[in-house]
């Protein structure tokens, strides 16, 4: 089977950085899996592709070194399996508030008896190799967002469901329900506490803890703690550049 | 009917700054529209859409102001209809290296007696008006694109075909053909007396001329005398800013 | 941020009528947002259109007045926050018959504190201004549909949730769930008793009653005291045309 | 093989009527298919389909007793046979001008030694049955377009082509390139002319006469000898009820 | 409205033999339609399709007498309920594993007062007749997955819920539960006996038995008791040709 | 940039053997490019595949070591730019039969100054490499098919054309011009001769004969000469295994 490269550089203490997809343009997932990241993530949440569009972009990540993960629209056991079955290595599940909704969330990605995930990969099995069943259980990254106050709260009980071996820091949405308004940070004491809780809760249950990240925010969140962090993205830079070269141009048309 | 504004601007003597869209991604173009483009261009010959993207590229640029454009991967008048058809207002040709290639074009771009585009403009009577037929075969902007040695030979038979009132210069291409390397810019004599040639042969026939352009080159392009400036991408920058934020991000989670 | 038209329309007392979209033809909907309704929407739950065509439909009511909105296939949060992200400026929500449910579907509609909607309104935020965050929370139309018997019977319940400020009735499913046939409109006594305590309820509660009506249905609805209406459509006019012009014309060469 | 019942009734002196489709919506061919229409018409010239929404029209008219057809954008030969392949019974070329032209669309519709065009009838294969190859070439309608001054002046050229049984005015550019406006029907003593001229023509060669029409003017065109009719449509009829039935509605509660 | 043929046969005693499709390619729906097969399913859980897909698909089987099914990704109304309404004639559900699972799956496929399915029928109305409303609740199938220990441990639950006229074995599933391998059998005592109890219920409550078969099993399964049973695939033979076809090549070609 | 190992097979005198896709699943192809196969050519003019589905499944062959190409509908320029730039590592070009029209097809793929491609290979770039421009010139194949009676009277004329080193039979085409019925292979002497004349004429100007083909007849067209082989299909196989295991299955349950 594909290894899971991103797992592997967690499990060895290393780094990974992620590349993150909004834009419907497998060309783009291409481009990314080839560059060095260490894993590229379909946004189906946030992002506009539907699954047509992801199983397209999954297979435009076959050539790359990149593991291709998806992150699901909702904690739906039914979309979870579908996006492993298209060959994702791993799904970043939103709103995980619960123990109960860890639990949904990880056995919808493993197969009895560890969880109840059904037997039929057949684009995984194609892209990761005939002894895809006998490794999924141990190479699919579950991954549940930890991004609102009650999941802080409820931090033993989520980061302790087995085959919680990586969560994912949702910055926006854990600001917004702290009451503090949105952004990848925030400077208030009630977001810092927030984001020390999950680390120490992390350390305290073996989790690598991952966030939502920025290029300019990486240095800052690999000295804190956090080990999965994405860093790479399509929608923004896209448009950033847009705005910025036709202000360079208009500059100099203008005399 | 809408009007084309980026032909308006040109006729006043104003320089018309474009965006290129490559990628397959409707929200894109609206971005790009919303901006202060005089058009946006959607290249379906070297560009990943097909019919079907080109038109939602074109809905999707209906809130904005910039003029709507596109490519036509070919000199085919099935095509070149279908996308003013589909509400483009101008159609950039590719290889037009002769007078009779031009008035192939040109006369695709009109209904009779100046050409011979079939009546049937669907999605452009939506979106640009009832009287789009009455304005259509002087608001439809006919741009071909003089790209090879043979194009530069044959200015005048082709610069003077009527309807041709703008032009728009491929350096790649016409860098191939003059027997040099690929790229926006060429520092070869052959390379400036073929873009002299083309600057004289518009000044002498009263076309404006437009070309391949980018942010950096924009205000050497403008001193030169080109007016139709395409400067703003998609593919390009989200390329360089994945690989640079993944340079950043590395480099400062390695340490 | 875009305003909510068909929000202020209510809320000074007019009446709001709308275009409902079944077909996956964005020109359609280009259209309708054209005239002067004062919403357009897509319908996932009866209509054919998966979430790829409704984001093509949005983006292809960008150039009009209309306000879009859609019809969700279900009370899923998941599908909810996608169609809000993709642009809705409101959404109808089937089958709400309880408490619970109404809760449910409001708070998929509402960033925290309100509700729980997840941060990240990608198209939303370009179709609609960079203030779109800071005014989502009242621009967002939460329409629950009232359809069943049982909703009926939890009316205040239901018309008491925060944020439920419009509801939709589907009379077809109301009439079978009060053992009747199905239709737009119905004389049995229990239709007319169901429909009366609906606007009951809305008046209590200071909630707007729309409903699924017709343009034969219009003027009744209207009197009776219903302020949303959905009175334009795709797919009965289209098939009603194929139909009688063949008749018209079959008469026409049978002599 | 599927019979070509539109072949058919013209064959036997009746009068074919169609149905015309421009919008993308598979379920308006099932209906059309459906209804007693001799024929329906997928547009790829000025409708809204790329090839991709004709394979999937041309399979929703299965069910039905309508004999599939198609309108290539352009007397293209790759186009026609893919058009063909995907099994379409006939196909509508446009701007049929000389007998060169017409020698090439009507080859491009007939296997070798009467034409070119190539093997493999994948589509048509499955819809038509395993005699398809056997019987194509007299099953398959060829329809030149008749529909400029130019081709009305090569009348007798374009008519005695091999394989030429049926034609289709294309009144809107008809009168365009005589001078005139777009429209269905021209009461310029100039077009009337020319619609006898093409009757004459047919009655010369033995060749039936069709013509774009609509259900009002099914009896005059059937009265001057047309037997191929269009008259039923998608766009204009859901176009004109979204107008009429909002007016009704408006008028309905505005008191 | 059109018989589901699948459901007459089952209900005479007979055998429904089934083809399963996972690929996105409507023509091969066509040719499985055409074929004599009882029913085709399009699976929505472990293929690749999506709901635009299935429509598709569903379109292409029209011309062939084979009912078309699909199984839906999940035990959720919502896309139950749209399945339906693009013209499946019954649904698979998967993970059925008690009797409020149960319920809830043949609720979704019922018109009320049975069930709580929502009134618009749009693509089932058009393909199989207008009578549809009035038959439906008798005409679509109902088909809960008996594939987990703890369904076989509820099976009277399940089995004796209204509606439940059929269920459908997934035996990888199954097996997986049991502690076993994956496959289409086993020949584990804990198998044998499930499949041993689940014949049992069966017989009991008057429910016909079905199971994921292929060719080779046929035999066995239908002397077990089985009466659907899948025995067509499209994925598994073409992965089997294309490997076979080029070892027979190089063996010829390597000499 | 990515070696074309299909032409380095046949440089080195190997026999190259290819998978031909007609069904619209990428996934088909993932299967193809990870077998043993020397290419996998998406077959866009007697296959269902549009452009878009092209580019889907070149982006599938990533992950695999066969050469991916394609078959244009026609020799257009226009079609074959857009191949290349997508990625394709060759081009079939079907209906060859003049001089003129083999160096517009070798022309088409080739850059100035040997040809007239365009330069923009977006795709290319991406999966082939940074040095695709300085190589694609000698990597891209260029493979005329000749499959007419009038091609193999012109043999020397097209077998000369700078680039054509490989040229492709179909079979089925030369049969008909030929007069005979269709078929992959044919006893008549006038078929045999035809084989014959353009063995000969590929032996004498050093092009290497390729011919649609399949696992049965590999060895005589191996033995004949030919060296680049079509013998993996989708569609036939599909079929076939449709009809083949229905029929074993109603066997075994008809007792």
């Amino acid at each position: 089977m594909t290894k899971n490269t991103m797992l592997e550089t967690l499990a060895s203490g290393g780094t990974a950085l992620g590349a993150w997809m909004m834009l419907r343009e497998p060309l783009v997932a291409t481009v990314a899996a080839q560059l060095d990241y260490d894993y590229v993530c379909i946004d189906m949440q946030h992002g506009l592709q539907d699954f047509g569009d992801v199983t397209a972009m999954l297979a435009a990540t076959s050539g790359g070194g990149a593991t291709p993960i998806a992150r699901t629209p909702w904690n739906e056991p039914g979309m979870i399996g579908r996006l492993l079955d298209a060959g994702a290595l791993g799904v970043i599940v939103p709103m995980v508030n619960t123990r109960e909704e860890a639990e949904r969330a990880a056995k919808a990605c493993r197969y009895a008896p560890e969880g109840f995930r059904s037997m039929g990969p057949v684009g995984a099995g194609v892209r990761h190799g005939s002894d895809y069943f006998a490794k999924a259980n141990t190479e699919v990254a579950i991954i549940p967002m930890i991004e609102t106050a009650q999941a802080v709260g409820n931090l033993d009980d989520i980061l302790s469901v087995p085959g919680v071996d990586t969560i994912y820091v949702g910055p926006a949405d854990l600001s917004l329900t702290l009451g503090l308004g949105p952004g990848l940070d925030n400077a208030d004491a009630k977001f810092t506490e927030a984001i020390d809780a999950i680390l120490a809760g992390c350390a305290k249950h073996g989790v690598t803890p991952g966030i939502h990240c920025s290029p300019e925010l990486a240095a800052k969140r690999f000295e804190q703690g956090f080990r999965l962090l994405s860093v790479g993205y399509d929608f923004g830079p896209v448009t950033a550049a847009l705005r910025n070269d036709l202000k360079t141009a208009r500059a100099a048309v203008t005399k």
